[in-house]
């Protein structure tokens, strides 16, 4: 009977914790966690905050009872493991409330301690009052109960918690401003060709943006009253009102378990792991957003830092511990998508920005599109770029636009995952019907462009 | 100079000779067409029945003037081709309206005539006003006309044409029925467990639905006044009110012209067509409605009459017939979609009807879910059902839903084309975001019911 014990209770642990039981039903799964709260949908707190999602608990797909009494996992909330024993494969825990400490033996131990927001270095963004940061459930229910009584928010960092926050708390009533440091929005999904669009919907919709911005300082006495920015270029200066202060500048990964236990850290000092989920160290697999993983494009290892890849990474974790076999795949296309307003962004593969770090030039074809036939109303804008190199492998795509993005940027994922070439994305059978897209989507007229100039290169 | 002759504006035609043009600008291209109207969307026709599409020139992407001044193509309407003499490479045409007769010489021959509407020996449907077909403009116009009259419709046969034209004249304000002889609808497209979600879709806008049940006689005098229907396995008679009959019972293609050039049909009575989509004669190509083309899946020849094979059979012919290479991929997925009322419904690859005639035995997946993840409000009912041999080969997938069907089922599509299995589609790296869809789309879930049964059957 194998004892799985799990750090962590988000994405990853808990698919972990459940496909191992899943596999085996006889096993032994303990999930331990630091937070109140068993699993919840991370990426649906910007949503609590505007009451699109009405409840936070709506965000908890179950309840510390269904754990023990369904699932017949040992579910141990509001703790945290204070030690690791790789040798003797045991791992000491500590409740936070109680003080109460214990010794864990375990047979597989799976690391799945996620991340945490990272705080930059902004003058007086430490000691002040109405900073938030949006990560855990308390935040959101922080932020939320803040928002009630602000009028104006300024974010800082237009990546995907950023701009998803944002826009929420434009829904809730409150004045925003946005700004980044880099020169677009979204800058680790889209290039600046592709985010011209969502700067154009977030200031229809009264938002106020800044790109090429440094958040300089946060002004005020103990609480929050103004942000003052600087743009990058021309070094001119400005201040922003702010009742709250939302930071949105990225993550760093919980791993200071890990490296206890002697687990090694990969080049971008996340946990590496193997295609089974496996760390350097016997019986120890780990998962989530506190790994890295090979990108599928450059084969460098990422942060990869996504819902998607955490639960197929549980999956692989928690079948594996209890001596099933699964793999992930080779690499992590990293497949994204978010919505703002209303117009959804969506990417799979490397930026421009990144395929230049990596020493790759692909070849570029864009086009702007109607996701329906022309002959047909209520067709809407679609904006698609793909990425190839000069044998014609797809490389990546980003798409923007008011309908369908998530699904053909799937087709695009399944395309490249299965090593679909832009010649034969060309002439790919899509679906045709007036009320649904065109007989050539702009999935394979993208194709085209592409063709052409490697066929010019020649 | 190439002159490339095509009988057919059709989308198969009009695409040839754009094609051809863009490969080769100083090429000669003469479009020949019975009908007094360039290429105009044929599956839009039903929704210009309810003025969803308000205009019936709305169809027509180009005007005569255009063909003539902007893409130099020289377009002869009403006018049909009497004669065609592959060794001397002329065809003789005759004006229909002034009966005025002219021989062109032809380099290269594209036969893209088409199809017309099947008339099933029903008692009564030869003689009477108030029948139609849905195949012409000019069909929809008189069934347009027709319908701003008339209370009720009886639609005989529940395939694609049948289902929109039915939708159609609902919204136009008609009591309708249809009446299918096969015992589910849409019996080409989706099984009867997924048309289920179709059936009850139709009745909650107020349909009757007569499934499994023969369309006796069309009663009336010189105008149809009712259609008398037989339930085939109860043998129940009744008579169904109707001022207007639309029989959407299937096609024939016009081979006429093709078989005096000696042109070979294949085993389905249409032309037969290789990857390049020349014809056994030199220098005579086809496409679209009048060809047939290998099932992708099943390897055996299939009249396809889709849109979406049209146009890509258009453009081989143009781009080869001025010098160019081009091919088909060597089979066609048959990917298709519709929507009725405010259900989608898409399939790739064979039902399981047209499994058992080609003697396959699919392993079989299905899961109904939801298009968004569960904590979200808006999410929409979504029923998959994925195809697949014991190798894990995924051999075609049906999906029926209230969102995200057609981008879904291109999905599978591009996985089919590439040969991807289902045992990497269980993996497949969709994405994700809580306004979007969830961490496992139903798209990799419906994998894993397969992939247990494979390995049950080992």
């Amino acid at each position: 009977m194998t004892k799985v014990v799990i750090v962590g209770a988000g994405a990853a642990g808990t698919t972990a914790g459940l496909w191992a039981k899943k596999t085996d039903r006889k096993c032994d799964v303990v999930i331990i966690n630091r937070e109140p709260y068993p699993e919840y949908s991370r990426c649906g707190l910007p949503y609590t905050i505007s009451k699109v999602i009405p409840e936070f608990l709506n965000l908890m797909e179950h309840d510390p009872a269904w754990y023990e009494n369904f699932a017949k996992i040992d579910l141990r909330l509001e703790t945290e493991v204070t030690d690791v024993d790789p040798k003797a494969k045991t791992v000491k825990t500590k409740n936070i409330k109680t003080g109460k400490e214990e010794t864990i033996n375990y047979d597989k131990l799976v690391i799945a301690t996620g991340s945490h927001p990272a705080a930059p270095p902004i003058e007086g963004a430490q000691e002040k009052k109405g900073i938030y940061f949006l990560r855990t459930l308390q935040d959101a229910m922080d932020i939320e109960d803040a928002a009630q009584k602000a009028k104006t928010a300024v974010v800082i960092g237009a990546g995907l918690i950023g701009v998803e926050a944002a826009e929420n708390l434009v829904e809730k009533g409150l004045k925003v401003a946005i700004v980044e440091f880099l020169p677009s929005l979204v800058p680790l999904m889209i290039d600046p060709d592709m985010a011209e669009l969502v700067e154009e919907e977030m200031k229809k919709h009264g938002m106020e943006v800044y790109t090429n911005t440094a958040a300089k300082a946060v002004l005020g006495g103990e609480k929050v009253e103004k942000v003052l920015i600087e743009n990058r270029e021309t070094k001119e200066t400005k201040e922003l009102p702010a009742d709250i202060v939302l930071i949105g500048a990225g993550v760093r990964p919980y791993t200071d378990m890990a490296q206890k236990a002697g687990v090694e850290l990969g080049t971008t000092k996340y946990i590496k792991v193997n295609e089974k989920c496996e760390t350097n160290i016997p019986d120890i697999y780990s998962a989530g957003d506190c790994t890295e993983y090979p990108d599928f494009v450059t084969g460098e290892a990422v942060p990869q830092g996504m819902g998607t890849i955490a639960v197929r990474m549980g999956k692989v974790c928690g079948i594996n511990a209890v001596g099933g076999e699964a793999k992930m795949p080779p690499g992590v296309l990293l497949t994204r998508i978010t919505k703002i307003f209303d117009i959804h962004l969506a990417a799979v593969g490397p930026t421009l920005n990144q395929f230049e770090r990596a020493g790759i030039k692909p070849v570029v074809g864009k086009i702007t599109g109607s996701s329906k036939p022309e002959y047909f109303p209520g067709g809407k804008l679609i904006r698609i770029k793909i990425f190839s190199n000069e044998e014609g492998k797809i490389l990546g795509a980003q798409i923007v636009g008011y309908e369908d993005v998530h699904q053909k940027i799937n087709v695009i994922a399944a395309a490249m995952q299965s090593g679909m070439s832009i010649y034969e994305l060309e002439w790919l059978e899509t679906c045709y019907a007036p009320a649904s897209c065109p007989t050539w989507d702009v999935l394979t007229l993208v194709a085209e462009p592409v063709i052409k100039k490697i066929a010019r290169k020649k």
